[in-house]
C-alpha cells in the first residue's frame, strides 16, 4: 500500500499486479477525425475496459495492495458512478464483500451494474454529507476497509496504467489529454508520462460548468466542486489533497469545454469510430476541437475514460447543440 | 461480371478482388450476453466496415467486376441508405463518377455521407416509381452504369464475404443469422455457409412490420414490401428475383422480430459490447432473444450489418419498450 506519490517502479508493479484482471484496451484511429482536426489522434479505449471504464484499474490495484488482514471485513466506498462498480468488481476478485453507498438519484444503469458485480448497496441522500455519514456508519458497523474513488495513491497508480499502455503501444506523443474530475486519472496519466514519455505534455479536459480543477490548477488552491451542472456526470467531484499536487506539478494545462462541445465530440466519436462512450470521455476530443491551433500537426493521445451510458437517455431535450 | 448464382470460386475471387478496399472486420464476444442467451455468440462487426456497413463489400465487388469500358460514364443507383454511400465509395476507388438518386426524405446522415464520398445526388419523390424514373433519366442522360443495391450477382458475391470471414475466423457454427431486407446479405451469407461451412444452418432476421421476406419465403412467391413501418430502416425493401431463389434454397428459416425486440437487443449491444450499431443490425440478436430454445447451447454467428445511425435521433418517443 502506497503512502506517497507513486514512483516509476510503483507504477510498473501496479501494472503487473492488475494485469490478469484488466483488459489491455485497444487504441483506435480515424482518418476522417484526423483530417478534421489536422493532427494524428490515438484513442485509448477504456470504454472497452472491464466494468466499462478505467476505474477497474485503480480499484483493482487498491484492493490487491491492501494487506489481506484488513480486507477480511470487506471494502466500502461511496460513489454514484463507475468507481462503485469497479470496487464491486475488485472485491469479487479478492473474494470479499463490497459495501457501496450510492445517492438515491444515481442512474439506474449504474445501480444495476453494481448489483451485477455483487456490490451491496446502501442509498444515501443526494449530498456529500449524507454520503460520507452513511459510509461512516457502514464502516463502523462492518469494519469494511474504505477505498476512496481517487484520493488514494494505489488508485492513482492503477489509473496511471492506461496512459502507460498507450505510450507503450505508440511512443512519441506530443500531447496526451485525459478528463479530470477528482483527478485520479489525470494525476496517474501525468505520472506515467513523466516516467515513460518525458517529452510529452499532459493536458486535463474539464466541463466548463464543473471547472473547479481548472480554477484550482490556476489559483494554486483546491476549490470544492459546488453545484456542478454538466452532461459529463463522471467529472463532478473536486480534486483531492493527493491528486492535486501531482497534477499541479506534472500537468501542463487544464482546458474547459462546454456541454455543447462535449456533445459534438461525442457525436463525432459515435459516428466515425462506431464506439459507445459516456460524455465524460468526449471532453478530450472537445478540447482538440476547441483549440485547433495547439494540436495542429501534432501526435496526440486521448484517453476515452468509459462507456457506461444509457443510450436511450440521450435525447434532444438534453442537447444545446445545432446539428 | 456474374450472370448466375455465384459459385465457390466466384466468391473466393470476389473476396480477393475487394480485399485491398475493405476491412477484415473484428469478431467480438461478450460473456454477459452469452450468459443471458445461454449460448456462445460471435458478432461479426460490419459496423466497423468502410462506410460503416457491409454494403461496401458488394458495391466494391460489383464496380470492380464491370468491364471498364462500361464504367467510363460512371455508375448510378437509387438508394436512401448505405448502398448509396457504398457505391460512391466504390466509384471513387474505380476513379469514376457516382450518380445517386435519393428520396427527399432520406436521413441527413446518409445524405452527408454520400456527399463526403463524392457521390452526385439527385433527389426524387419519396416513392419507388419516382426513384426509378429519376434514375432512368440520369442513366439515359449520362450513360452511367446502373448497380442495383442487391439484385445483382456481383453484389451478392461481395456481401457473402462477411460470412466467409466469420467462418474462417472461427469455424464450426451451429447457426449464422443475418438481417434480411432485399436479401443481398442473406443470400450471400447462405452461399458462403453452403460452400465453406456445410453443417451450419442460416437464418434470416426481419422486422415483423416489414415481413415481406418472411411471407415470401413461406409462401414461395416474392411479395412486394408494402408500406413497411419499422425502426430498422435498412430492411424496408422486398426480395429480388436473384436473391429470392438463393435464399429459398439455402436459408433454413426466416424469423420476424418486433421493433421493441430490436430496441432491446440494440440496447444490450450498446451496453455490453460498447459499439454503435444501427437498428437493422440488432434484428439478429433480437431473434436469439426471442427464440432461446432454438439457440440454447449453440455456437452462433450474428452478422451486425452496419453502424450508420444518428445517435441523437434515438429518443424515447421512438421506443415502445419498457426499460
Amino acid at each position: 500500500m502506497l503512502s506517497k506519490t507513486p514512483s516509476k517502479s510503483d507504477i510498473e508493479a501496479s501494472h503487473k499486479r492488475i494485469s490478469d484482471y484488466i483488459f489491455k484496451t485497444p487504441v483506435l484511429t480515424s482518418q476522417s477525425i484526423n483530417k478534421l482536426c489536422g493532427c494524428e489522434i490515438f484513442f485509448k479505449c477504456e470504454n472497452f475496459q472491464k466494468i466499462g471504464a478505467f476505474k477497474a484499474r485503480g480499484a483493482t490495484n487498491a484492493v490487491l495492495s491492501v494487506n489481506p488482514i484488513h480486507l477480511k471485513n470487506g471494502v466500502a466506498t461511496h460513489s454514484s458512478g463507475n468507481h462503485a462498480t469497479a470496487l464491486s468488481y475488485a472485491a469479487k476478485i479478492a473474494g470479499v464483500k463490497a459495501y457501496i453507498v450510492m445517492p438515491q438519484n444515481s442512474k439506474k444503469i449504474k445501480v444495476n451494474s453494481v448489483k451485477a458485480f455483487g456490490g451491496e448497496i446502501t442509498f444515501s441522500e443526494n449530498n456529500q454529507q449524507s454520503r460520507e455519514k452513511t459510509l461512516q456508519n457502514i464502516v463502523d458497523k462492518t469494519g469494511a476497509y474504505f477505498i476512496h474513488p481517487y484520493n488514494n495513491y494505489d488508485v492513482i497508480a492503477g489509473q496511471s496504467t492506461a496512459a502507460k499502455e498507450l505510450i507503450e503501444y505508440n511512443p512519441g506523443f506530443d500531447y496526451i489529454v485525459a478528463p479530470v474530475g477528482g483527478g485520479g486519472l489525470l494525476s496517474g496519466t501525468s505520472l506515467s508520462v513523466k516516467y515513460f514519455s518525458g517529452t510529452t505534455a499532459v493536458f486535463g479536459a474539464e466541463p466548463e460548468c464543473a471547472d473547479d480543477a481548472y480554477r484550482s490548477f490556476n489559483d494554486g488552491v483546491i476549490y470544492p466542486s459546488v453545484n456542478p451542472k454538466t452532461i459529463a456526470d463522471g467529472l463532478l467531484t473536486s480534486l483531492g489533497d493527493k491528486t492535486y499536487p501531482i497534477i499541479k506539478e506534472n500537468v501542463k494545462n487544464i482546458f474547459t469545454v462546454s456541454d455543447s462541445g462535449i456533445l459534438a465530440a461525442m457525436r463525432l466519436i459515435y459516428e466515425r469510430l462506431k464506439i459507445v462512450i459516456e460524455p465524460s470521455s468526449a471532453t478530450v476530443l472537445a478540447v482538440v476541437l476547441k483549440y485547433p491551433e495547439i494540436f495542429k500537426g501534432s501526435k496526440t493521445g486521448l484517453i476515452l475514460s468509459g462507456g457506461n451510458i444509457d443510450l436511450f437517455e440521450i435525447n434532444r431535450s438534453d442537447i444545446n447543440f445545432e446539428s
